[in-house]
């Protein structure tokens, strides 16, 4: 941008940047919120936990696309932003802006659902994630989610993302990341929701690789209506 | 208004109180009567418990929205009706009546829920809320209910603020009271749901804190579409 | 009717009449079996059987309302169309042969739901349900059903009213049979769902006082809109 | 189709096949991976598996519906397909090639759950599901799957047929196959959600009995509206 852009422009990109960072952050405290939560809660029981967490997840997610998806498409996705982004649908200017907010609302929503818990609001993770089951997982895991945005209809997408996420978590072997912003914030939660930063660079190319096949499967199909 | 009010105006003006007075009485029937029940049945799996009622309050506040949306706005909440007046989009005038109908319904509905499962009428809670961690998560709460209630879409409003609620659930540390009414009513149920008397002012405190937090955030997010 | 009949009007009333029928005996077998199911299951967490219950329900109910809704209303319950021929919004003529029509599905919906679970075709409950507080919890249960009925937007009548009985299977003390059919069809079923018919009269009794209590309140709120 | 076939269909044929292979391929990969996981987590209790079970493939139904729906109709059921050609709204040179592709992928569908979850790829159920009471499970199951289809309105067939399959999976004995090529996937895997080969016959023959008994009430209902 030049020296002369425009007031509105840039009252807008600070907006969807703010949407990005808010909306990242919530997601964050709502996944690492609900899992702590849940685990307190169910006596030793890790499906019911995971049921909550589940729940909470889908309800929470549908509710930040509504609310943020207007403002700055509700990425919240670093590896949403990179196919949109190779796909002209989010300009390049915008590509890193949207990925720090993504990771600094990421990083801060595990902040805050550690603040809430009282667990201590600086830790990281201890929970390792690898192996080739998990990491086939996140491939498909994120390559559905691709496809999913691509392809759901406009007027529906926050029902059809949130639910796809809710029958990921159970369907994929790694309860489905599929983001490498929630990755990056996980690894600051010591808890059922977290993942060691050791395990974090795996995650996350399988994770971009994904998010390719997923684009790649949405051209064979063709045009998405509606 | 004045003496020469016309007999309409009275007409609308009961209706609206009596869908407060009426939506707020379901309300914290349905969130007291399903945490006793829920409670009663789970065979002390706290989690399993909060998952029932959990389910019962998004199913019953989504009806509730429909049902009085379109007659009184379906706020069942102060800090709500607080934030709408200063916005300009509640008549002051209009202000103390909501609130008292929204209290007196929140009490009823505590009884109604106490007669319904016989457990005595009149009771108050003994159960304990405070700490650092649950205010700020009744900040968050609050805050977060604000800025959906003023940014979700007008067509879906009634699905995306039960969802909401519904993952407030579990990602706050408080299990997201995010309302002075309910704080009201629920102090009048000695169960699972209930919040002890001296507990309440600065639960109270903090929720209207958060109102004002999320007005804020709606306000740089600009306005909402649709 | 006369002789003259036209036939398109005979069938237009035997169309009704089937949807009625068949809708109610989905209905309960859907109840019912659902219920044996999760029974069975649940090894012995009653609150994890309500849960499940309580899901299939909801699921079932909306699916039968957007189903036989356009065919029939989807009334599958006799309070409902006397209400509604109260009202005016059901011929006279046609509410004996709907009363019948529900009966007689409900009664065949536990036949089918015990030939599916092999539990012995003919079975009568031994479970009793009586009391104040259900009592209580039976009339409110039906107003409720009866408002949300008379009030929900037309285009999601089959969500609101779905979500209204998952909500009521909780926060009211008896689970929200809200339905003098339901109660008919429970009775032949000795299951976690059942009724004993010694208990059915009084449950009739103040479901059809709960549907009037609706419909009276509905009256006060002035005509719904959309 | 002669050598003279325009491109442009064979395109719209392939893709319809492609929608056709992979949803089916990714609703058993929802099933099946889903009840690993859900076994696996629900520390013996099977009613809690079953749920989650149920809440990702209600979940995973209804996104694969919106999303493939527009392209192929998303049948991913040869029952399906069975009765919509023969009402003539598949055509009948369209039949084989879309059994095959459901058939396909339900197996690959078996293969990446079973890759997923490093229980071995390569595996036969040893699960026996027989008896007159599945078997009548069955044929209700896939005759109310029939009506669903063939009436509920085009907006919301998502929703309605996802959350037939939610209440199927717990009001029939047999938790709801109601589909030929779920039967034939599920028969590689020897989980949870697994069916023995030698129970498979006469699942797929009630299931077609089903079918027809579905489409022949909707003859008598008379035209769906919307």
């Amino acid at each position: 941008m030049s020296a002369t852009a425009r007031p509105w422009t840039m009252q807008t990109i600070a907006r969807r940047l703010l949407a990005e960072w808010l909306g990242t952050l919530l997601l964050l405290a709502v996944v690492i919120g609900s899992g702590i939560m849940a685990e307190r809660l169910s006596g030793g029981n890790v499906g019911l936990a995971l049921l909550a967490n589940t729940l909470a997840t889908v309800g929470g997610l549908y509710v930040l696309i509504e609310v943020f998806g207007p403002v700055s498409g509700a990425h919240f996705n670093p590896a949403v932003s990179l196919v949109l982004a190779l796909r002209g649908q989010l300009a390049w200017t915008l590509f890193a802006p949207y990925v720090l907010a993504q990771l600094a609302g990421a990083l801060m929503g595990a902040w805050l659902a550690n603040a809430m818990f009282d667990v201590g609001v600086l830790q990281v993770s201890t929970k390792l994630r690898s192996g080739t089951g998990l990491w086939i997982a996140e491939t498909v895991a994120t390559a559905g989610l691709m496809l999913v945005i691509l392809r759901a209809p406009a007027a529906r997408v926050a029902a059809v993302v949130a639910c796809y996420i809710g029958a990921a978590y159970w369907f994929t072997a790694s309860t489905s990341f599929a983001n490498p912003a929630a990755v990056f914030g996980r690894m600051f939660s010591d808890s059922f929701a977290g993942i060691a930063p050791v395990s974090a660079p795996a995650f996350v190319a399988v994770q971009l690789l994904g998010a390719g096949i997923g684009a790649l499967i949405h051209r064979q199909l063709g045009p998405a209506q509606g």
